[in-house]
């Protein structure tokens, strides 16, 4: 069984690429759930759900969020009944929340809702919520504390962030068969995701962390950093507010208790000696995914590194 | 104020009617709730959206349900994703019910969410829930007990029906306001909905009905029932169930003890002295309503009786 670590857009791809190259019941995915939000009052875990959506050949390639021929009536009713639409929910995707609420308001775990609604889409790998606790993200900017989605959704990551902290973290617990997947994985992947808030937060569940350490699977990370950018996202602003270098040395130090091997792309050539002194191994890869060809062709050279 | 009795559909027309008649914001309206249901987590109170969105000018006129323009995307994912959804719930209106869900979570009453939805949509008339406390219509039929919308929308009223009882109703109160505009109304109307399963509960809730016979206004009923047969819905044989003979007679027994006019069809002047014999006061006027003009023109019937 191959492991894969994600958050939503850069991850997906990976993930995309992974299930299209083995056998996608052998694939196990761990999502953040930091960035979960309730939006009028339905529970919205946008992690999962690209994941989902993406394994089930339902999401939108073009926009790179939701749903394909998503369409929003819903939402337009919902601001016209004087709601705040600013988080854009299609009426597919309202139709995924609504399930999930449900099944949480009758008592069933995120997990349990979880495996029920990719399982109803046909999605034969495990997708494993990184906790059944609520955790949120919350960032703070020079302006107070805002949730991940106001920050990153609302104020399109415009506010300058002080820093991130996950409310909830300490108490909560890994959601079952999490640290299972990761001491009997075959090979572990952190896909390139943001390492503070996709990654981080995964990291930060007591338990997941040194899991990963003990693990007997190598562990391979893809750098969601090109030259010091970010490839979407925020990524770079917020390894900066959390004196993270936000570079690929920056990934590597954030990984380096748990991390062999550290896919970068052929432009950071020049940094792969720093990541050696970290004790990581740097590869090079082209690690852009902008086509199934080449998600397909990073997640063949990932399973070559891990499982040789 | 003039204040109107009603569940759905056959009272929707009447309710029309009138606020296109005086003044919508010196129209109360008290609603049938017994027919509310949850589907898929959300609730769902149909008699008053079909008031709301009539009243907003955004009912569909043709189907004689819903909105008007409706699409069903987020439905037909809800059976994607293996959820039964034999009650046609559209985007827009699926808007509604995930508001008015979030509302009543956040600890706002029906009455006070309902507020909140008609305001939102322009509707001047003040729309009361019979009572705020969860009140269910339950058919006994054959085979067993099932909600009023499974036993009208899934099951299309063919089940043979023993009797219908209110769970709930007992311990229920009228909501707020209830009791006081029927003891301030100027005049009081019963709109030509079913009087088992619309207009019963309402005259179920402990207190409506005594505060209806000590109502100072007239009490005038509009039939529903033209020549012994329904103008829409099942209440011929829910009468039958309820020993109430399927005619404006048994409309006039169901109501007798707080009626002071029936409005009936002239196909029914042969039941007019029956109606007399009851202490009731039969005016007989058309009431099929298949236009505005027709609704206006009975609203104004209805108006002048009550005011004159």
């Amino acid at each position: 069984m191959i492991l894969a670590l994600t958050g939503g857009t850069g991850g997906a791809k990976l993930v995309q690429g992974l299930a299209a190259e083995i056998d996608p019941a052998d694939l196990t995915i761990i999502c953040n759930t930091a960035d979960d939000a309730i939006f009028h009052g339905l529970y919205v875990s946008p992690d999962i759900d690209t994941i989902v959506y993406t394994l089930a050949g339902l999401n939108d390639e073009q926009k790179g969020w939701g749903l394909a021929g998503e369409t929003f009536v819903g939402l337009e009713q919902l601001r016209r009944l004087g709601e705040e639409v600013w988080f854009k929910l299609g009426d597919k995707d309202l139709a995924t929340h609504i399930l999930r609420t449900a099944l949480l308001q009758q008592g069933l775990t995120l997990s349990e809702a979880t495996r029920r609604i990719r399982s109803a889409l046909g999605v034969k790998s495990e997708i494993l919520p990184m906790s059944d606790d609520r955790i949120e993200s919350r960032i703070v900017t020079a302006n107070g504390e805002i949730s991940f989605q106001e920050y990153f959704v609302r104020e399109r990551w415009t506010p300058e962030v002080k820093r991130v902290f996950f409310a909830g973290i300490d108490q909560s617990k890994p959601a079952p068969r999490v640290l299972q997947a990761i001491s009997k994985a075959a090979g572990i992947i952190i896909c390139p995701s943001n390492p503070i808030t996709s990654i981080g937060p995964i990291l930060a569940v007591p338990g997941i962390r040194q899991a990963l350490r003990d693990a007997s699977a190598r562990v391979l990370a893809v750098s969601p950093i090109v030259a010091r950018a970010a490839i979407t996202g925020p990524a770079h602003t917020l390894m900066m507010a959390h004196d993270l270098e936000p570079s690929v040395t920056g990934i590597a130090k954030a990984y380096a208790d748990l991390l062999d091997l550290l896919i970068v792309d052929p432009e950071d050539q020049s940094l792969q000696s720093e990541i050696e002194k970290l004790g990581v191994k740097p590869v090079s890869a082209d690690i852009r995914m902008n086509s199934l060809a080449n998600k397909q062709r990073l997640a063949r050279q990932v399973l070559a590194l891990l499982l040789k």
